[in-house]
């Protein structure tokens, strides 16, 4: 008899409009769902039973690679098997990989009696996102990890800084093209003006703020983003009709959730965050683009694990 | 008989290290003072009453530039009376500029009932700055107007955000060498890294969030400045050395005031801002500079003024 725990690794939406690889939110909804257990037998064992066709070797699997690393600093005897159910679809710009990777090692660490710190988790699951984006960077894996949202102020050292937020609905659609991230990095500018990295900065500071302050129209004016933004929407089909259609509706603001395609909308109430769900469906029916909307809140409490025991 | 008032208007740093052109604190001292009065006869009159040998024609003078912003929207027949004793050095990084140009406008808007909003008279004293730095820009202006830190989220439209703060301690050294913003602004780069903008505003983020939550470590952790500090230092003998000791001295972390050369440091208790007023002296005396040094608090309070009565 094993122990078996349930794992529930939430989506999130990375980078905020204007905190670039820095700052990010945990949704309530969707989630993945991975069964875990250890195994007498070293090594990983991962089965997917989702419609993903992603690949099970550990090597080529997010959440593998991610308890790879964790598994240089373990025992060599040291088993995990995984049963993973995956809702929030890679490739959406919600932060597939990083609930893959964030889930995987927050299980294992549970499976483990909490062995590891935060920070190692962290550090770990940065293995996994590596290997979908090709940089290790943590503004999905935070969040996901811990709830809420979370500012990067550095990777190196890691340096995590809970922010504190009022009351938000969250909308987002999810357009059904596929944005890669590593192809949504490779267009971005190396340089920026320094008149537009120092508007992004007064956005940021004031979206911090914002949040702190639980000021809603700071939070929806500090929603701008000068650099990422023109260059990345351009992979959106529909994306400044539906930002534009969706503050008219009375969205705060909003933008690309991470590297795209999927574009997120914060409101003050439910029933806006529904009028919002409704323009968007408007706009991607038109354009013939198949989508799916998510109508959410932020997630306060990041990865939950479930403990049962089973044969 | 003329109703005269006395104006006191706040040295200011501004930046904060990893906010430049964005961020800027209120100073408890050093302060101009101002006294100012309406005249029979229109147009503005200046007397200096210090050592600095300012121009006081209102055209060329930075108080007088504000006013007549102001005057602009005022009747042709008005007129302003000032006798103004700068203490602020100009060319110190200390909001010298801006203390006259707010100052100014303060006091005129007193002395014709309050006739402006904050955001006017940040407007017309920003038309002060530019006769000093050839940019309008606000980073000094508004926290001498309202005190305490503020956050110029946007200067068009005009943003202006005021953040809340622990109590600390300034230790600022000026020495008595002259950098003119607009050499400091000459120097920089036109283009910035991405990668140096994204640990940037991950800095400033970080800052905010350490004010709010009253976090002083990361405060500390966050004063870093990968853009701007490390070009305009160079114009500031013994900036690294004097920044190193007194870090190790104590204090939170501190940088270039605005564009310098006067250096600041923020600390948590007040016997820790004295020793790294004496590290400042040290390192300046040994250079064989003149130097000033003011241990101070942040100013919560902004621009104030006395009303009086004289002949």
């Amino acid at each position: 008899m094993n122990k078996s725990i349930k794992v529930l690794a939430p989506a999130s939406v990375a980078n905020l409009v204007c905190g670039f690889d820095v700052l990010g939110m945990s949704l309530a909804d969707p989630a993945d769902e991975m069964i875990m257990s250890l195994t007498d037998t070293p090594g990983i064992k991962i089965i997917h039973e989702d419609e993903y066709n992603l690949p099970e070797e550990a090597e080529k699997n997010v959440a593998g690679a991610a308890l790879l690393a964790m598994m240089k600093e373990l025992d060599p005897q040291t088993g995990f098997f995984l049963r993973v159910k995956k809702t929030i679809k890679p490739g959406s710009g919600l932060g597939s990989s990083a609930a893959s990777a964030a889930g995987a090692v927050a299980g294992a660490n549970a499976l483990l009696g909490n062995k590891f710190s935060q920070d190692d988790l962290v550090r770990f699951a940065m293995s996994g996102e590596k290997l979908a984006s090709g940089v290790k960077h943590a503004d999905n894996i935070a969040p996901c990890l811990m709830g809420g949202i979370t500012l990067i102020r550095s990777i190196m050292p890691l340096d995590i800084v809970k922010v504190s937020f009022p009351e938000l609905y969250v909308t987002v659609v999810h357009p059904q093209i596929e944005v890669k991230t590593s192809d949504a990095r490779e267009i971005l500018r190396k340089q920026v003006l320094l008149k537009d990295a120092i508007k992004q900065w007064g956005n940021i500071a004031g979206l911090v703020a914002g949040f702190m302050q639980k000021d809603y129209s700071l939070i929806g004016r500090s929603l701008e983003d000068v650099i990422i933004e023109p260059v990345r929407s351009i992979l959106i089909p529909g994306f400044n009709e539906v930002k534009e259609k969706c503050k008219n509706a009375g969205a705060l603001g909003g933008g690309i959730s991470g590297s795209g395609p999927s574009v997120f909308m914060l409101s003050v109430e439910e029933k806006t965050a529904n009028r919002v769900s409704e323009v968007m469906r408007e706009v991607y029916s038109c354009l013939g683009i198949d989508f799916k909307i998510y109508v959410t809140k932020i997630d306060e409490k990041g990865v939950k694990i479930e403990v049962f025991q089973h044969q």
